[in-house]
């Protein structure tokens, strides 16, 4: 099977998972959890294959969608199991992120050509879903907590391009932006990685700003 | 005049008036109120057609425009001689789903032929202008109250395809499919259907997850 | 250089240094600037050539994504000394706004012949770039405040039909309509303008509606 189209089912069902896990912590009946599971599987990559004003990838292969029902459905009758159901999610985000950051990465790529569109159709489809999920479900947003989010998908996508133009074979250029986009995310978690973030010059805590 | 036709200009002109809802509660202005009611009215529909890779509907027939303009013009003017105005946005909501979710599904059939897609495209459609009008006027989302809301829409998405393989009719599928989800919806609504929801297990309320 | 290029051009700019300062308020790190940056600077364009069906602006030419980058790394360098960033933040967004209405409405005009199409899509343009930044951000909706801002947009891709109509010169047009857009904009934020908004009747108080 092609590594490409086992990236993409996996990430799929990773997200998927995430917004199921959502679902749970807002109590949605299953029409709900398939609902969330969907919008954030494949939220992030119908927003970039609209971008690329190519088809929607999930339209052509219903796999995509029974992937998303599948995850749900499981996610119903077993995430009582999981004792801390939060950070289950951020780890399980942590792994979509990174394969969607590949994935994005490479259909930018090979659509335009253009190392920049692909670093942000990387990024993009990395981070669209968890939005998604997050605003649908309106919790708070992934994006904003402290620790290395939206720069993994960045170091993944930037992997993919650099790989790409070293090696041109597009399943290993995508295996290795997904091993740096994770471990960058999942050392962001493990041990609470941040860049430098912007802060207030003394005196001036955000609370102050009017 | 096209059944079809008919049902979208219903679903747009409720979906628009529960926009223009949303906006007196917010206190808006008139063209807020237009805005946010061409948010919802034609929010969920452009989406469907984007996904579709299909020229989005109200681009070549400017009627869907002029109907959220006079809807919300006529809500600016009478909408304080609604005593209760959240009951009143549930229920035309309810009329939107229905319409919507027929409509979604009947699109998405013509212009894949999956049955899967069709009901993807029929909750999309249904759900998505709500979604945007809880989004851009920042209060609670109707997709989160407990009772069936998003199962509407599949329950009708579901009976159009069917209906559309017993009788290939799309006239009929779609009175069938409007009717079906508004009974769902409604019934919801009246009698406070609820599927069954997830529940954490005793001693796990959803504030103590971190 | 072609003026209305040079418009949409700071455009960009100004809507990429509020959705900066938003990061600012977050205390994201570079790499969620730039990205915050980018998404206000080319959501709403973004989502005016989906809609339109067109290829999406910033694809074929790096320049717009490469500017949300240098603003959103100069703003991270040099916003503390911004004393009141919040005020800061909605001047440059009604620059953005007035640029976006003039920009919307032409492509929209061009592409459709439709001047509803083109209010339409002048007023998404404006809008949207902002409403995706304050929903990334989590913030309050700048929609939502007091004093006129969708009408500006509005008046400007109203103004830009109008002049469209009378002198078949885009370049003019659209600076007229820049004009209006951010002299009515900028008067109600200077003088708090408003168009008279949508009041309860005596004794309805927002918070007494259920």
């Amino acid at each position: 099977m092609n590594p490409l189209l086992l990236l993409d089912y996996a990430g799929v069902a990773v997200f998927a998972a995430t917004g199921a896990l959502a679902a749970s912590r807002k109590q949605l009946d299953i029409v709900g959890f398939i609902f969330l599971a969907a919008v954030t599987g494949i939220g992030g990559g119908t927003l970039r294959d609209v971008i690329l004003n190519i088809p929607v990838f999930w339209i052509g292969n219903t796999v995509y969608v029974l992937i998303c029902t599948a995850v749900a459905t499981f996610v119903f009758f077993t995430s009582h199991l999981v004792a801390s159901r939060w950070k289950w999610l951020l780890w399980l985000d942590a792994v979509g992120l990174a394969a969607f950051a590949a994935m994005g990465a490479a259909k930018g790529l090979a659509i335009t050509g253009s190392p920049v569109v692909a670093i942000i159709t990387g990024m993009l489809t990395a981070t669209f879903g968890g939005i998604l999920r997050d605003i649908v479900s309106q919790e708070p947003s992934v994006l904003l907590r402290p620790e290395i989010y939206i720069s993994a998908a960045g170091a993944g996508a930037a992997a993919y391009v650099a790989a790409d133009w070293l090696l041109a074979a597009p399943g290993v250029s995508a295996l290795i932006a997904f091993v740096i986009a994770l471990v960058v995310r999942g050392g962001a978690l493990w041990f609470g990685w941040t860049l430098e973030p912007y802060r207030s010059k003394p005196g001036r805590r955000p609370e102050d700003i009017p």
